[in-house]
């Protein structure tokens, strides 16, 4: 046994969820002080200090933008909010739906019986009937999908609060239009965390009420909680990604380059819509997609301790051990915040990207602490970890050495993608000089870039696996995942903070506000892009280690002994999961593409029939946009979704578990790189863009200004890139993960029942 | 025993080679009776009948068109040659270093030991010392690298010397023109098919002399001539390709984008070096990749049978079912030319495309009962193949089965491939609507129909590997493979007229001739466009079985048991097999990137420095831009060749045998799919902008004319498209095949001294 008792465990994971809220609900506390309703509420000295601040220019109408921001920021706030309760309305039929087919089949493996069984596992044991694991499977399930709508949900909400308050503030200084915004992402970041994990510990606490010492059963029902979080993530960035896409792409095809309107110009009748996409795409997708990578390490970190040495021994605290690590990230990211927010002060534009990147060394740093000291007082110095059939014995040091290199790892990523995204090094600055000879060059260099930035993270993957593989088998690549995850408060803050810097742009140019503020928060924005791609890259890394986890975890529970690609079953699973990502990622830019084209003839027709338009006189348009965005993303979300949740079914029903483990491995190995090139090429075609209209050095300058030959090839670019790193390129994390953690709850039934074309023949 | 006796078996497969080097010489000769020397050799009547049969305007300035015509192919030819020679020339070096390499890492085995030893598979007989091995694989890999240099040069010699003709054949009638260009691909068809047979024929019969009973032995040595065979078409792939992209690209956004000229137009000072690269690439380095992929599968086949009963019986015949399966396929190919050559006759341009592909069906039907016929003659009716240490009970048919379903397969993904490159068909009509909204739009929706492509090949790739594995284990696979290949020389021959008609084409544009002709040689061009990409799409797709064979036959040869994804070892090799193809594409596209930018500068720098030369007055300086070519294509293509030849010698010797097993499944079942969406790609944007330009229904009209946005930005997604489908796609079947056959070469080294990293920690 650790050196933890198992009260003291029972009382310091709430805790440590509760203190995560509280914190979180101080700094929404602090944004909320920035008032965006205007004259009347002199008292806190706003204006005065604004005035006292900032320059003539900025405040002389300042109640009229302030009413201005209020306006946009509603309109925003009403088309994200409506678009999510539409989409949740599809959603819920779809998870009832799912949900009847996960007690169906896990209900039929043991054909519905009420009796008792000797466990799968430990034979001497007696475990509960297979109808109650189909029962608590589907309640994990609603569990995990309600869990990450709301995160979602209140991502959304609080990204829209926020976004108008940072463009006041950036009427003050950038340094105050910084910390509103970030304040708002660590909101995200810290509620989703620690409501993650204390749905996920009141959920376990409860389930035992009924299961008692039937841990193998206990921690099985709850992979259902890992499937719904990621069922609903799924189609959160999927659908979220081809509406913000769709709107996005037609936005500027028609307003950039036909018309020659700036980015979020309030006379393009698609701005609105565009605003929306990023707050329930970027925004509510990734908290979703987040959540859902959270819940499946835990769960799959769970369920390989449920049938290993802590499992059989009833060992409450050292079982829990994925728990308090994120207990303790919560901890050590509620110290890093205060680093940005209350230690240093941003004064310059310069120092913006620098104080974000800070955030991911601090946090890394102190994790290892706190991952040396939780392995130490919580994990016996010896066990046993259940390895595909046999047991192997670990150290508390080994998890250490598991969890923490997964932890650097996400670093390395993190890093990699930034020298890959920012245009502060020469891959983007290449990208952009290959502008001067047109859109085709760019196009060629983009995608190499993308193809080339693979490089290291792979490798980083690589050795994390490795490492943790070798220590601690399967259980090591869940903690390990868990590792790259444990700072995903800070993670999710300067990751959230990326939309809602580019909303506050977007908000300052629709409210006409003057170019100085407009800088600043295009300043906000250029670190908030990069931030965005750092944030994927970390995305992708924790799927591939939770994938794999979940893989071996699957493997486990449908009693395969070895998956050896020398057997024709497993090697057509492999080639067919290395296409899938394929097949997805065509349908999903297909979708943005048409949903585009749609949009681009809405527009067009606007500018053409709606007189005064161009002349500001006139006003657009723009819930006929936003309904072309939410019946295309609605519509289109299907055909992708239906493939990922089927895939595991049908290869498992009718070709069986070892056609099923060659599918995720090799959706797993080629999805990685799929989506780790989509993100960034798109990234870095979006700075490339950037570098040349910001003009910060010789080099840019030469190659600008806005308007330029290169600039249009730029813009194409950018564009193309769009769909890439924001729609089909994030969705293939969940895509990996979804397939693993569908297989791993429906494992006792496919190893019962599956594998039925191979049978008739 | 099978019913052919030896001394048949050793009579028909020299016969079938002579017969097809016959075949070929005829061809050859029925072109070369097209003179290409004006006036003097009027004696054939050749001028009066162009005069009778054609309009006056193609003959009034007969004489001088016919003299600039041999001018032009005067100048390809050469270029081509040089380039050749002196890429040659650094391979020459290459091959000796790595000849070396072999044959230190090879003797090195049982440490340069002369004594004989029990052989590794029947350890009752005694083989020849691991030293001859070494030598004799030695011999082979010089052997294989010679015969692809010099089907590499062949293809291009003859290419070189028809195109001109097809030119001017093209004034006489659509049919003359098409039968010309499609004898001289005959003609490189049939010999490469019948080299490479005959080479190895004489091979294996030499080094029998040697090895006497010790079958094992030398089938193993054998193997060396797949691994010289690929090592050239990986070096001649890329250098091609980096050298006809460049100059492609360079030309294009030069002359097309800026100064509006159109395609081949003789002012254009890149467009010799366009045309050369067309040789050099398309034709010289196909040549190379498809003999290098028949050579591979061969040898895995071989080497598979003389580990099985066939090798320990030493039944002969049985032995060479593979080159007998080859000898049957050059007949059927000859029987199949027939019916392009004599039996029908092209009258109008919308016959060539059902013409070609009506080649392919009826090779694939005759070759079906081809062989039937060879399985049932030269194999027992029951006998053992070797299935990673254990034996598998094998019949004839079964044989027959595996052959047939890679010949099968192999229509199937030919079918595919036209199907989305074609622009008869909705998706890439699809992609040419798309321009509509620009060129951004056309690059999304290229990209996604490139992903969706992979499909349907992935899926009958997959089939045929389930039921060649479950049949006949890895020798299945490697017959399969064959089955793809048996119809080489119809495959090659319509492969290779798409070049040859492109080149004509060029050449009816540079020598000033008719509008009417410019009409026919690009209507002969548009069908080699899809006959290309199918070419491609047999390429990889035989690539794919050819490495799952080598794979199998290394695997055998280290003495793995298993290839269990689920040990770190094996996993990690899978994931960052899975990244190679990608790092491999990013280096070079990247290079086609970088060498065309150098090409549009000196292209700009010559129409802005060289007075006279938009209006035609002056000639350009094509020998610079032959030497930028040139330069970059020698100096890019040695990091991407290292990459595939050192990353097996790499993780064999420092991480093991497992892992290199890893890697190699990870980069065949990632490969594929980059390699059949990059091509595919790259020939949909191609015929989507040769949609728009020919305008042929009313909905392309509504696209075009020439010069329009919607054409432009076609025009732009052919620039993207060109390194994809023509230097990084088709580099990347090269990339999974070398990496294979390199490690089954090596086997007996990595199985000794390899995982030296392991071994140490």
């Amino acid at each position: 046994m650790g050196l933890m008792s198992e009260a003291l465990t029972q009382i310091l994971i709430p805790l440590a969820s509760l203190v995560g809220i509280g914190f979180a609900l101080l700094q929404w506390f602090l944004v909320s002080k920035v008032r965006i309703s205007s004259g009347s509420e002199l008292e806190d000295g706003y204006n005065d200090m604004l005035i006292e601040e900032d320059v003539q220019e900025a405040g002389i109408d300042s109640d009229a933008a302030v009413a201005k921001c209020a306006e946009i920021q509603k309109a925003i706030s009403e088309g994200a909010t409506s678009f999510l309760f539409t989409e949740y309305k599809y959603l819920g039929i779809f998870m009832v739906v799912f949900g009847a087919i996960i007690f169906l089949f896990l209900g039929s493996v043991k054909k519905f019986s009420t009796e008792s069984e000797p466990c799968t596992f430990n034979k001497e044991n007696l475990c509960r009937p297979a109808l109650a694991n189909a029962i608590f499977t589907t309640i994990a399930f609603f569990l995990g999908a309600l869990t990450s709508a709301l995160s979602g949900f209140l991502g959304m909400k609080i990204a829209t609060y926020a976004n108008a308050r940072t463009t006041l503030e950036a009427r003050k200084s950038i340094g105050k239009a910084f910390i509103t915004a970030f304040r708002s992402g660590a909101v995200m970041g810290f509620l989703l965390a620690a409501d993650g994990l204390l749905v996920l510990y009141v959920s376990i606490n409860l389930f035992k009420l009924y299961y008692g010492d039937d841990w193998e059963g206990l921690y099985e029902s709850i992979t259902g909680y890992g499937l719904g979080g990621s069922s609903m993530a799924l189609f959160g960035r999927v659908g979220g990604g081809i509406y913000t896409k769709a709107a996005d792409v037609g936005a500027d095809l028609v307003g950039k380059v036909e018309h020659n309107i700036p980015e979020d110009d309030p006379r393009n009748p698609a701005v609105i819509a565009d605003n929306v996409g990023d707050n329930v795409g970027d925004i509510a997708g990734m908290g979703s997609d987040l959540f859902g990578s959270y819940a499946e390490s835990s769960c799959a970190a769970l369920f390989v301790a449920s049938i290993s040495s802590f499992g059989s021994s009833h060992d409450y605290s050292a079982m829990s051990y994925p728990l308090i690590i994120s207990s303790m990230g919560i901890i050590v990211c509620l110290i890093t915040t205060l680093f940005a927010t209350d230690m240093f002060e941003i004064k310059n534009v310069t120092e913006i990207e620098p104080s974000l990147k800070r955030q991911l060394v601090i946090s890394t740093v102190l994790m290892t602490v706190g991952i040396a000291f939780v392995s130490f007082f919580t994990l016996p110095s010896e066990f046993t970890i259940f390895d595909f059939g046999m047991e192997k014995v670990v150290k508390n040091w080994h998890i250490f050495f598991c969890v923490s290199i997964g932890l650097w790892a996400g670093l390395v990523i993190g890093y990699t993608t930034e020298y890959y995204t920012s245009n502060a090094y020469s891959p983007v600055q290449d990208v952009a000089d290959s502008c001067r000879t047109g859109a085709a060059t760019n196009v060629i260099f983009g995608l190499a870039l993308g193809y080339k930035s693979v490089i290291i993270p792979i490798f980083a993957i690589a050795a994390s696996i490795y490492v943790s593989f070798s220590l601690a088998a399967m259980y090591g690549i869940a903690v390990a995942a868990l590792g790259m995850l444990s700072t995903i408060a800070t993670g999710l803050a300067i990751d959230a903070y990326g939309p809602i810097s580019d909303n506050a742009g977007g908000i300052a140019e629709m409210a006409g506000m003057s170019h100085s503020i407009r800088e600043r928060t295009d300043a906000l924005d250029a670190a908030g892009n990069t931030t965005a791609a750092i944030g994927k890259g970390f995305a992708i890394g924790s799927a591939a280690l939770v994938s794999l986890a979940l893989f071996g975890a699957y493997v486990s529970r449908a009693g395969i002994k070895t998956v050896d690609v020398l057997t024709p079953k497993v090697f057509i699973g492999l080639i067919v999961g290395a296409m899938l990502p394929y097949w997805f990622s065509a349908m999903t830019m297909k979708s943005v593409g048409s949903a585009a084209l749609k949009m681009v003839e809405e527009v067009r027709r606007q500018f053409n029939s709606i007189p005064g338009l161009m002349e500001g006189t006139a006003k657009p348009d723009y819930a006929t946009c936003v309904k072309i965005s939410t019946d295309a993303s609605l519509r289109e979300m299907i055909p992708p979704g239906a493939l990922v949740m089927l895939t595991p079914l049908i290869a498992g029903t009718f070709f069986g578990v070892e056609t099923l483990a060659g599918v995720l491995a090799g959706s797993l190995v080629s999805g990685v790189q799929v989506a780790i090139s989509a993100s960034n090429t798109g990234g870095a075609w979006d700075n490339a863009k950037k570098y040349i209209e910001a003009g910060a050095t010789e080099h840019a300058r030469a190659l600008g200004p806005k308007g330029s030959d290169a600039h249009k090839a730029a813009v194409i670019g950018d564009t193309v890139g769009d769909p890439l790193k924001d729609t089909s390129g994030p969705s293939l994390n969940i895509l990996i993960k979804l397939m693993a953690v569908e297989s791993l709850v429906f494992a006792p039934f496919f190893a019962t029942h599956g594998g039925l074309l191979f049978k008739l023949l």
